[in-house]
Parts: structure tokens; C-alpha cells; sequence
């Protein structure tokens, strides 16, 4: 016998996620919990792997096992596929390993043709449900199955309005509803060139295989790579027998979560719609009522509900997030899952559970996604700016933080505008998947329909986005690129500001400030830091940066970039005149211009850092980045610098360069222009011994970038010992500083050991070694890229998640190399990569001394680091 | 006691190179010999690198040393420093571990005052002599040590000739050498400020030190460079006494060799010059006779040079390059060396060596420098072109080969003209070792004056360019940037045609062809090919190509460029159209334009190859670098295509890329259009079945280029192997064919074991590979590597000479890869190292099965392959 492809919710458990997915195994844990479940099964995770290496083909034999499977629901629902007298109706729903909520797609009401609907119509004895429940099964199964639009339905709906004089889909009959199916059938028909199948077998094959199919919709791909999810993993489907919350007034629907997921407060939420099917709540189109008030409509299954919510939270030991149905009065759990939450909510309620007894530290800080901290650090309102802003409008609190942002209606114009430079806040009636890639590259997000768990409400929270959801107050005129809220006109590029945690909107732009960091935050953050072996160092270049990142709790700083300094509009100048210069004299004239400025930064950055250590990186872009590339620029750079202009065109295009990247940079600047690493390392010196006498405790590390030889570094080495020791010496004073490296090349990374002879510590550049490794340039590599994440050749992006198998095995041959030849050099890591959770725990792995990233990805990184101690424990 | 630096000739010997450097070894192997060598010392190469290890100071320990080794030589010679009844008088001379003819410099006559000066002319009775001998020494001393030009002193000469009335210096009398003397010391003192050094020992220090220094001359570290010297080996300092060829008519010097060095015939080749001294004939000065007239002139002297020079080529086992001085009748020696020699001399004479019983073939082939044959497969003058060319001048025929090209009179404007591409002859009226770029630069080199063995001629001969040298036809204005040939003025920029096979100059381009390889060279490479193991193929992308290299031993084409064939006049406009299409449909439309071009292109390779292995490769350079960039090209280009000339330019800048060699190119240009990797496998299978049906049998080898991770390599490869297929099912045939890749990023490098799995070959394109791990663009590189040689960080060029502690690296960690998935992988390289001899041993060490090059080196690889193969034995 072959492999079993097919799993009733009785033979599983919820340890079995791989092979059942997230919602089939919770579905068979509920069942083994004795809870209210509809029955089904689960087609497993494996077969849509088998589907997929079979050539998008459904074996013979999986057919064969799941009609067997049919056959034994029948059997538990004493129901039956195809019979009008007492019909099996189910859902079929995706369900993959990781939550990928409304990624892929779902198909409820499957088994109705036209006998079964009017059985189905006799049994229930109401036939505008059972008609209104075909309908909606031949639109869904239409969509999903076949690929015609939903809207191509709608209209027919609106048709059908227009003939009847109606307004609202309720105020339809039955006969309508009838009416309807026979139309959309037809339609169908039409379009297909086939008959609507009235198999439900045949049915039940097809919706198989579309949601298998549905894995690889774009939509999915995009999602799996934003989280990380291998596509490999395949869906599993889940086949469940189906109950109506759209029976009357003693049925409905609802979403609950046991904790609030915005605070994290310990209190039931969430909301329920009478008289309504799942699909309803999630798509915002009927406003719902908070949950609490089921408790008066129907006592019994509120206190029912309650009961399971309660054991289901200590039976998973975190917060779940369920969906249920009430049939004619009776309870159904149709999912549970644990809770997407705010960032904040996700710390208060690790630590709650902590102090409740129901987790470790341990167990609370492996809970926590890292890059959920993120939106906690991300800015709120200026409270005096707030006080004569112009609010217009409330909405809900959907996902908190404050953002403001030119309007755009369509996720295709938020994302090109963001990709010109905007901030943008994306502005839609309702969100749905297709938005994703605007929703990621706005600010905030404001939706005039829906409620907390509205997509728009959950995925803006997953993303860390602010998001004002269900703002009734504005008038979409999406096609004239407008929206009118109460008596004011927003046109598209207008700015507003809308806050996510008030669920208050704005017009006009308004000031935001830094988030403050402490309580819940503070402690966890505390048991991370105990916990962790990876020092947390941030990547700095200004007084103004230290500052934020020894807030953020950086223990260093791991990346000054010195070149950042010289863009300052009294600095460019100097730097240009320095650039232009024929001989070492007007260079060193000019350089020694820009020597007291850079002390100067120097001197603020070692004071806010207070002793601990500072890594500075001499000069490292092209020269040419410094000079004007428009032809007025460069007039206008002549005649300010006294130079003919004709030579300093010839001067400027002397400096291009084919390929930059590759180009004259990093210590090649050094190796011909000594003079330059001269100045850096004198303002350096100078500085640390200036902030020294004032008694902070200063050991300046300078580092020299791109190094591809030993030999390189022996010369700028050596340019930089003679000029400090000459500072330190006529100082009359002593300072202690050291001189390592950044390995960002892959000659650098292989020939380590003969480099680290030299170099007192190695920084590690990923983002460079990510390009030279790969042969990608990042300026352009977005292009094809795209290509590479459709035809599954990359599943994520190699600059954001560290490629263990290529780039990391050259820094891990480096770190070793480097410690053959040098037991106790210090290695760290400064590209992007280092505030990436999985990335931090590879440098954990391999034994890395600390990480430096942006400070707003300290606290990330501290808590990655902190996970990666505990899972190698 | 410290260790000893300095050696008596007697206390050294011949296979102390290392140590003496090449002059001094032989000195003290001939003075073991029982030859008449006047005796000397010689400081080590050891103390040169010392000198340099104390920043630039000689020690007092080695001043000691040497002073003692001056008393010993006083002692041997019965001589003494200083004295002027009886002084010792030395040479200086710089004698490197390789010979660097030219390069550094010497001092004569060293140990001369006012006294000794005074004193010699007495004890020799010839006043003229002995004061020549003091103002020449001055001279040399001024600018050796103290870097006043030569020049300076010239005019001081030509003015006291002026005052004399006379034209030649010979007509200058013992007093007026004792005047110029006089004037040159006066000379020395105005411009250094202090009198010219009188105390012998103190000269000699400072000769000592000034050739230690001249070891880092910008001639002496170009010369290393060109020749993979290291600049650590540094330079011995012979210091030897002086003997005298101008000390009358029964004196006199010269130099000679035992084989003709151009075209290896078995005969004393050589010149003397009667009462000269050394320097004399190897600066060109005076003319000189062959060394048989020296027969009937000294016939004591010349048979005893002749009875040496057979010892010494017996001795030495090789050809012999020697110099000897007469001082009144007897015979000294004064160097012996294996000679420099052209590369047809330098086969024959390996070839007659072996047939003479003197070497094994082995050593045979490890003495010819695989580099040198390139010279060999250069063009001749066609024979019919050479019919109605016009001849104006003859000169000597001191390098053979032929060439044409532009004049230029100075070595600077050659090496300009060559950069703009144009062709160049350079013309001087002798050439000095500052003209060493000029050189490289030039087609051929055409001189005035000078012999055989002029610099011009040595130098020439040593880099395969063709040289007419001692062309007294030509009256030079090099100010005036032209010449006058008998009465032709021939003004910088007009062509001229010179062959140094024969030493005629033809005004005009005189047509070339190709040389012809038979005879020596044939046996010779018989020998080679018997001995390796490596396989040779060559880079050629067209039938032409492809028939070069099988005429030069090509065992295969290693790499044929597809896209060379597109940028032919009637491709590039299918090639365009291709590019600018908006969708599948339209690109597949102009790629079936471009079919059935590279399928003839294929199918002429195939029968030229004639069932030799041909490799592939797809299209590689981004589509940008196929559309015009110029405004009215542009306009033309969209005209043509009847497309918006708005939407070609924003095609265009679509396509602009910051980093194009890290752009969309190789694979990626196949991922994200596929259609094209169909296209070209398309036309590489139906011209493979095309040129089978006539019998020839062909295995198509179809290389990915840029692949840095396994799943690009399985996503193209399916698409090639489904085209492949299907062309080959339907054609109802069957053919074989391989499917591999290019190794060239250092990603696919460090994952080969995962890429060998799908690749069932490699090729190494260390071209790319060398920039990638370096990070150096080689388009850009040029500007900073000259900064990394001028500070010794770099010693030779990474792109001509594969750098082995990196590159090579990753070449060896993937070939070991690559070996352990697939056992029976093909390793070959095809990057330009394949054809450098360094790279072709590291090739062969490491196991790889092939190497390719261009077929002008293919000769050279497969001697290359032959001498890795005899050593590694």
C-alpha cells in the first residue's frame, strides 16, 4: 500500500502541522478535546507535494482515498454526497503549516446541483437559504475553481436588482435566489463552453486541486517570501462537513480572540454577525457586534463558548484566535489558531503567561517573532502637534502607531509612489490580498470598511503597520482618484495622518515623535538580555543615531560610516574641492578643512557612547558620489570652486566608472590617497583623546573597508599606526585603539587567516560579500529578481535574510581562518543581515562575538540572539 | 657574528643565484672554471633585502664587511684603493637573481681622484686615457648616485668642443679631458652643494647603496611586473676590478654568443668595438664589427674567447651571452649568461641541444619560455603585398617577425596611440630602457643606431616584437615629430611597415599573414604533446576561429561566444528587435529571424571541429550592451524598427544598469527570457544533426554562463534539454549532447558539489571569477592597480596571471566539489589564464581536465602543460 494521503480529524492531533497544516490539526486536536466540531478530513501537505511533482496531476489513486474519506464522513454525519433527502454539504479550505490568512482559497456549500438545493430547501424548510447557499457555491466554485471573475457574478446580481426595483442583496426572495443559480449556472456555461458540474465527487476533485493550485497564486508567493515560509511546505486541504450561521435568528457567526490583540489585556474579543456565514466577518462587509454582547442574544452557547476559549488557551499555553458557528442555537468551533497580535499585546501576553504559570522565560521569549518589536519602536503623534491637528474622521484602532502620507487609492499607485521617495498612506474601501504589496509599501493604512478582524485590521498588524479600519465617515471616489470625508475633498498626493492606536484621522501632515520604551518592554527585553551570548552593537553615524541606539539597548557601536559625515552642506565643498585636486598638497589642504568637522562628529559620537566600543570605518564610496552630475551643478561647482569648468568635466569624467561597486572605493581610496585615511584616523585620534581627558573611557576602533589582500591592509595598517602613534605621542598623553577590517570580499573571506595576522577584529559586510558572492548587484538586481521568485528559483531575498548556504559558508570559513591565526580576534557582522532574526541566530551558530544593525533592529536583534541561545541549549 | 654578505668571486659558484644573482654566480663559476675574470666581491641579494628592511639604510656591519672584502681584493689584485702609484679601480654592478638587462644601473672607473687620476696616466703612459677615464666616472657617479642627468654633463662637453673648434669627442686631447673633468666637479659642487667625494671608499658606499635603490626605478618594477619578478628578491652588487678595452689599439670589447640568438644557427654570433670600453657597444654608440673580423685582428685573444665560450655552453649546458674586454692582448671575461634569444632560435636550439646529446627532451622543454612562441604564430608580410610594396631603408634584422603601423618618435606617444587602438611603429634613434612602454606599446620597433645587441634589439627580442635596428638611413626630428628617409619625409601618424626578419622598411601598410608552424616547432610540440596530460582547446567563436586554432593544435573549442555573432551588420537589427519587444510573441518572432544565422554559424563550426568537442555558450553580455547609445544612432535605430522614438528611449534607459557586470546577464537573461535559451538550443541542435547527416560525428557541449546557484542551472537546463529533445525526436535521428556550466561567481564556486549534480561540466570562467573575488571591475581596476604596484601591494596583474591564493582557491574547492557528487565531471578553464603558462601549471596541479585560450595560445598552453607535467614528476 502507498503512502496515506487522507487523515479524518479523529485519526489526527496538533502535534501533526506538517503533514495536516495549522488548521487541520487543530481541528483534529478539538476533536480529541471532545469540543463541537463539524466533522471532516484533512487531505495532507504531502499530497499537494506529490499534486505538484506529479506535474499539477491529481493521482488516480489520491481520487480513489478521498471518496473513500467521502464515504466515511457520510458515515460519521449520516449524511450523504448528492442526496437531496438528507445532503453532505462541506467546505473545502486550505491549510498550510504557517498561517497565511486569506493567501489562499476557500469554497463552502460544496455538494449542492439543482436536486440537492431543493432537498436541501425541503429539509431546512427555508428555500431562500438553500437557494441563496447554491448561489453562492456556483460564484465561489466558479472563482476559484475556474477562474471567472466573482464581479462577472455581481453584475448578474445587480441585474437582477435593477429588474426587481431593489436595493439590498436581503431584499431578494427565494424565487430570486432560484432565479439567480439558474443565471449563474448559464453563465457559466457561457463561459466554459461546459455545464456547471452536478457531481458533487467531481466537485469535491476539482476544489482539491484548486486550492493545491492556489499555493502558487501570486498572492501566496509574495506572502510566503515576505514570512519566510519555503514553498516547498505545499497546503494541506480541509474537507469539513458544513453548518450555517445563516439559518435565522438563532444562528450566527463569529471570530474571538481569548486576549485582546492590540494590548494584550486578558479579556474575551472579538465579534459575531447573526444570521451570517464565516466568510462575512473576515471580508467586512457587514459591520459585526462585539462578542460580549452575544451573551445576551443566546446565554448558552456565549457560556459554551467561553468554556472551550478557556481550555483552548491553556490547552495551547498561548492566545488563540477561533472562529465559530451557532447552527439553530448549537456551538460549532470551526477553527482555532494562536493569535496574530500587536507587537505590544504580543509582550504583554508572553509576560502574562509567564507570570499566570502557563510559560518559562524560556518558552516566552521563543514565543515572540522578533520582528514584531519593530512597531513598538516606530514613532507616535507629537502630543503638541496633535493638540492643532485637524482631525476629520474616526475609525477603528485596527493595528497601532501613528504615520502620516500623501493619499493614494490603489495599491498599484501607493507602491510606485512609495517607490519614488513618498511616504504614502494607502486609502481603500476595503482591503483584500491583492492589496498586499501596497499595504507593505505604506505608511498606514485606512479602510472605510470592516472591523478588527477585517484583512486589512489583521494583516496591517502582522506587518507592524499602523491601520484605521471601518471609517464610515469617507466617500470613496476611487475612479476620480478622490475621497470626500464629511465636507472636505482629499484628492490623491494630499497629505493626511491617521493614528492606529486612536483610530483618529488627520488632515495634513502632522509631526510625529519616538515611541517610549519600558514596562512589558523593558522586562522582556531584560530576560533576553540574560539570556543571549551575541553581543548587540548598531550601525551609527551621527551623535543624533548613538543616542537612539544606546536607547534601543546597543552595546557598541559597530558601524560608524564616516562618508555620511561629508554630505552636509558645509562639508560637500571641502570633500569636492579634496576630489578635485591635482597634487597631494591642494588634496591635504583641503582634507585638513574637513579635519576639524570630523573630529567634531567624532568627539559627540564617543561622548554619547560613554566607553563603550565604537567602530569607525574610514571613507569607503567612490569619490564621484560626491560631485554634481547636472550640468547646472557642475557650472555652478566651478565657478564656486575658481575652476574652469572644462576641467573639471574632464575631472568628473575621469571618476566614472563602469561598474562603481567594483569600483575605486573602500581602501583602493586609501592605497592612492593615503592622505585622506590620514585626516580620518587624525580626527579619530584626536577626538577619543579630547573626550578622554574629560575622563569617558574611549578605545576607538578603526576599521578599513573592502579589503581583498593582506597586503592592502599592511599599507593602509601602517598609514594609520604612524599618523595615530604621532597624535598619541605629541599628545603627551596614552590611548589605546585598534585597527581591524571589514570582510565584505570573497578574497578577503578566503584568504582570512592571512589577514587576520593583521587586522584586530573583522567586521563582516554582508550586504557587499551578499553582492561579490552571488555576482548580484543590488542596484539592479531587483529587475530580475522578480523572475527568480516566480519561476521558484529563490524563496527569499538574499540581501534581507542572510544565504547560509553560499555567503554564510564564506563567513563562517573566514571566522574560523581568522581564529587559526588570531585565537581571540573579535568578529562581528554590520551588514542589514544583522538585524535579521534568522541571520542573528546563523551568527550565533557560527560563533560570532556580536551583530550591529540599525537601532530601531536592536531590540530585534537582542531577542534573536536570545532565541538562538535557547533553541541551542 | 652576524651572517656574511659579501663573497670573494672565488669563495661563490654557479648555482648561487639566489644569493649573488645571476652576474655574480657565473663570475665566481668562471672563476672556478680557471678563466680569466678580473676578480671582485659581491654583495648579496640578501643585503639589498636587508637594506630595504632597515628603511633604506645601509648598516654599518655591512660597511665594515665591505670595506674588509676591498682589502682582500687589494690583496688578490696586488692593487690598493686610492694609491695613486698603483690604484685599484672598480666596476659596480647590478646582477639580479633573473636577468634585467638594462634595468638597473652601473658605475665604472670607480676609485678615481685628482691623485689617482694623476697617478694612472703615469703608470699607464696614456694621460687622454686616464682623464677620460676620470670625467666618464664622474659622469656615471653624478647620475647613478646622485641623479644629476647625464646631459647636464653632455652640454659641458659640447661646449668645450665649441671653444675647441672640434667636432668629436676623439678630437679631444688628454688636457681637455683633464678641463671637462675639472668643469664636471665643478658642476657637481654648484648643484649639490658639496665637492665631489674623493675618498674611494666613500664612493663605492654610495655606489653600493645607489644600486640597492635603483632595484625600486620605476624601468626596474614595469620590467619585474612584465616578468613575474618579486620585487622581495631584491639585487646583488658586483664589484669588480676594472680592466681596460680603451686602452689603445690592442685593446678593446665586446660581446657575443655562442648560437645566432635570432635564428639559433650554430655559430659565434657577436660584435666588438676596438679601444672601447664596455658600455660602448651595448648603448649603440659606435658601430661595431662582427666578432669573426676579431679573428684577423687578435687571433691570440679570439681563439682563446673561442676555446671559453665552447666550455661555457658545454658548461652551462644552454646557448651562452658573453662579454669580455681586451686590455692590451689579453683575453678577461667579464659575463656569461644563457643568452636571450628569439623564439624560433630559442627551439632550434633546444631542438639541437637534444640532437647534440646535451639535453633530454625533458630539459629541453622546460628551457624554452612557453610565452615566447606567441611570436612564432605572428604575421608575416604576404608575399604578393611585399612584391609592389616600397622599400626606402634597411637596417638590421634584430627581431623577426613583421609588422605595420602609425609612426611615433617618442615612446610616450606610441603608448598613447596604442590606447586609442591605432597600430604603431615606434621610431627612435636608439632606444633607452625609459622607453620600455613605448615598446609594449608598438607593433616593432625601428632604430638608427645600435647592433644586434643594442637595447632595442635585446629588448625587442625578449617581448616578440619584430625590431629593425642601426638604421642609418634615417635622419630623425624627433622635435619636429617626423623623419627623413633618404629624400621621403615620413611625418608622425604615416604608416611605414618594417620586418625584422630581414631589416627592411617599406613606406605604407604592407598586408600581413599568418606564420607558418613546421619543422623545429613541430617536433618541438610533438615532444610537449607526448609529455602532457592536460588537454588544450581553444576560445573561438567562428569557423574562421575554429580553423586558427585546429592549425595551431586546438584539441576542441573550450568556449564559443554566441553573442559575437549577433553584432554582424545583418543580425543586429533581428538582435534589436528582440530586444525591444514588449512581449513573448514579439521576441519569439525576431528570435526566429535570428535562427537559422546562428544555426549556419554552428554547422561551420561543427565541420571545421570535424568531431572535435565544441562548448557552447549562451548568450552572456547584458541586452543593453546591443543598443546604440548616441542621439542620432537612437533616432535611426527607431525609424528603422517603425517604433516610437519615446518608447525605444525609455526601453533604453530601462535596460541602463549601475553594475553591469553584476547585472542581468548570463542565466538571468535565460530566466527571464527563456525563449532565448530555445532559440540558440534550437540552433545548436539542428546544426549538430545537420553536419552528423554528413558524417562528422558531433557532441554538442551547451554551457550556462553565470549560474551562482543550483536551481538557476535545473530551471535552464529543463529548457534546454525540452527543446533539445523535442528538435531532436523530430528530426527522427538520435544525437548526444552535454549540458554544463560556466563556474565564474564565487557562489557556484563554494556550492559546485550542488551544481555538479546537474552539470555535467564546469567550466572555470576566471575572468569573471577573478573580478567577483576581488571585487575589481576590470574595466575600472586599471586606474587603481597601478597605485597597488607602484606600493608593492600587488606583484603581478590578477587578470593576466591567476592569482592562486584566491581564485585559485575557490577554482580548487569547486573542482574537489564538483568531483565528489559527480565523479567523472570535465573541469576545464576558459577565462584568459589558459593560456598563461603560472595559470596552465596551477591548472594541471590541481586536476583539472582542459584548459582553453585563444588559439594564438594554444601553442603556448600546450607547452605550458607539458613543463607542469615534467615537474610535477
Amino acid at each position: 500500500m502507498g503512502k496515506k494521503f487522507v487523515y479524518l480529524f479523529s485519526e489526527g492531533n496538533g502535534s501533526m502541522k506538517e503533514l495536516l497544516g495549522g488548521k487541520g490539526a487543530n481541528l483534529a486536536e478539538m476533536t480529541n478535546l471532545g469540543m463541537p466540531v463539524p466533522q471532516g478530513f484533512t487531505v495532507t501537505t504531502e499530497a499537494c507535494v506529490k499534486y505538484y511533482e506529479d506535474g499539477e496531476k491529481l493521482s488516480d489513486e489520491l481520487r480513489d482515498e478521498i471518496i473513500q474519506y467521502v464515504k466515511a464522513l457520510e458515515k460519521i454525519t449520516e449524511k450523504s454526497f448528492g442526496c437531496p433527502k438528507n445532503p453532505l454539504l462541506v467546505s473545502v479550505r486550505s491549510g498550510a503549516r504557517a498561517s497565511m490568512p486569506g493567501m489562499m482559497d476557500t469554497i463552502l456549500n460544496l455538494g449542492l446541483n439543482d436536486e440537492v438545493a431543493e432537498g436541501l430547501a425541503k429539509l431546512v424548510g427555508n428555500e431562500r437559504f438553500a437557494y441563496d447557499s447554491y448561489r453562492r457555491f456556483i460564484q465561489m466554485f466558479s472563482d476559484v475553481v475556474m477562474e471567472i471573475p466573482k464581479s462577472n457574478f455581481e453584475k448578474l446580481i445587480d441585474e437582477l436588482k435593477k429588474e426587481k426595483g431593489v436595493n439590498l442583496d436581503t431584499e431578494l426572495g427565494a424565487e430570486d435566489m432560484k432565479a439567480l443559480a439558474a443565471r449563474f449556472k448559464d453563465y457559466y456555461k457561457k463561459t466554459k463552453g461546459t455545464s456547471f458540474p452536478t457531481d458533487p465527487t467531481e466537485q469535491l476533485i476539482e476544489a482539491v486541486k484548486a486550492v493545491f493550485r492556489s499555493w502558487n497564486n501570486p498572492r501566496a508567493i509574495v506572502y510566503r517570501r515576505m514570512n519566510d515560509i519555503p514553498s516547498s511546505w505545499g497546503t494541506a486541504v480541509n474537507v469539513q462537513s458544513m453548518v450555517y450561521g445563516n439559518m435565522g435568528n438563532t444562528s450566527g457567526t463569529g471570530v474571538a480572540f481569548t486576549r485582546d490583540p492590540s494590548t494584550g489585556e486578558k479579556r474575551l474579543y472579538g465579534e459575531f454577525l447573526m444570521n451570517a456565514q464565516g466568510e462575512d466577518v473576515v471580508a467586512g462587509i457587514r459591520t459585526p457586534q462585539p462578542i460580549s454582547a452575544l451573551e445576551q442574544v443566546m446565554p448558552e452557547a456565549y457560556n459554551s463558548f467561553v468554556d472551550i476559549s478557556q481550555k483552548l488557551e491553556k490547552h495551547y499555553r498561548d492566545m488563540q484566535d477561533m472562529e465559530f458557528t451557532i447552527e439553530n442555537g448549537k456551538l460549532y468551533m470551526l477553527q482555532t489558531r494562536n493569535g496574530k497580535r500587536t507587537a505590544a499585546a504580543d509582550l504583554k501576553i508572553a509576560v502574562d503567561l509567564v507570570e499566570e504559570g502557563m510559560l518559562t522565560t524560556d518558552e516566552a521569549l521563543l514565543k515572540v517573532e522578533p520582528k514584531q518589536l519593530d512597531s513598538l519602536l516606530h514613532p507616535q503623534f507629537d502630543p503638541a502637534s496633535l493638540k492643532t491637528a485637524n482631525k476629520i474622521a474616526k475609525g477603528l484602532n485596527a493595528s497601532p502607531g501613528a504615520a502620516y502620507g500623501k493619499v493614494y487609492f490603489t495599491a498599484e499607485d501607493a507602491k510606485s509612489a512609495a517607490a519614488r521617495g513618498e511616504k504614502v498612506v494607502l486609502v481603500r474601501l476595503e482591503t483584500s490580498p491583492e492589496d498586499i504589496e501596497g499595504m507593505v509599501a505604506a505608511e498606514g493604512i485606512l479602510t472605510v470598511r470592516g472591523g478588527m478582524t477585517s484583512h486589512a485590521a489583521v494583516v496591517a498588524r502582522g506587518m507592524g503597520r499602523c491601520c484605521v479600519a471601518g471609517c464610515g465617515d469617507i466617500a470613496m471616489h476611487e475612479e476620480g482618484k478622490y475621497c470626500i470625508v464629511k465636507d472636505v475633498r482629499i484628492n490623491e498626493g494630499d497629505f493626511i495622518s491617521i493614528d492606529g492606536s486612536t483610530g483618529y484621522v488627520y488632515l495634513g501632515a502632522v509631526k510625529t515623535v519616538e515611541a517610549s520604551i519600558s514596562g512589558y518592554f523593558e522586562l522582556f527585553m531584560k530576560w533576553a538580555d540574560e539570556k543571549r551570548v551575541l553581543k548587540v552593537r548598531a550601525n551609527a553615524d551621527s551623535p543624533k543615531d548613538a543616542k537612539q541606539a544606546v536607547r534601543f539597548g546597543a552595546e557598541g557601536i559597530g558601524l560608524c560610516r564616516t562618508e555620511h559625515m561629508f554630505f552636509e552642506a558645509d562639508r560637500i565643498a571641502a570633500m569636492r574641492e579634496m576630489i578635485v585636486s591635482d597634487t597631494i598638497e591642494q588634496r591635504v589642504k583641503a582634507l585638513d578643512k574637513l579635519l576639524p568637522m570630523q573630529r567634531g562628529d567624532f568627539e559627540g559620537i564617543f561622548t554619547e557612547m560613554n566607553g563603550l566600543p565604537v567602530t569607525i570605518r574610514l571613507l569607503d564610496p567612490p569619490l564621484h558620489e560626491f560631485l554634481p552630475t547636472a550640468d547646472d551643478e557642475i557650472n555652478a561647482l566651478a565657478a564656486e570652486m575658481k575652476i574652469d569648468v572644462i576641467k573639471l568635466r574632464e575631472k568628473i569624467a575621469s571618476l566614472h566608472e563602469f561598474n562603481p561597486m567594483m569600483g575605486h572605493r573602500g581602501c583602493r581610496l586609501a592605497v592612492s590617497f593615503p592622505e585622506i585615511a590620514r585626516m580620518q584616523t587624525r580626527a579619530i585620534i584626536e577626538a577619543a583623546l579630547n573626550v578622554k581627558a574629560k575622563g569617558i573611557n574611549v578605545i576607538p576602533e578603526i576599521m578599513i573597508p573592502l579589503i581583498c589582500d593582506v597586503n592592502e591592509l599592511k599599507y593602509v595598517k601602517s598609514v594609520i599606526k604612524q599618523t595615530a602613534d604621532d597624535v598619541i605621542t605629541s599628545s603627551s598623553s596614552s590611548l589605546e585603539y585598534k585597527i581591524g577590517t571589514m570582510i565584505e570580499i570573497p578574497r578577503a573571506a578566503i584568504t582570512a587567516d592571512e589577514i587576520a595576522a593583521e587586522a584586530e577584529f573583522f567586521s563582516f559586510g554582508t550586504n557587499d560579500l551578499t553582492q561579490m558572492t552571488f555576482g548580484f548587484s543590488r542596484d539592479d538586481a531587483g529587475k530580475f529578481l522578480e523572475d527568480y521568485y516566480d519561476k521558484k528559483i529563490f524563496e527569499s531575498d538574499p540581501f534581507a535574510r542572510l544565504d547560509r548556504n553560499g555567503v554564510g559558508k564564506l563567513v563562517k570559513i573566514a571566522a574560523n581562518a581568522g581564529k587559526s591565526t588570531r585565537p581571540d580576534i573579535k568578529l562581528g557582522i554590520c551588514g542589514e543581515h544583522g538585524g535579521d532574526p534568522s541571520s542573528v541566530e546563523f551568527c550565533h551558530e557560527i560563533g560570532l562575538s556580536y551583530v550591529s544593525c540599525s537601532p530601531f533592529r536592536v531590540p530585534i536583534a537582542r531577542l534573536a540572539a536570545a532565541q538562538a541561545a535557547i533553541k541551542q541549549r
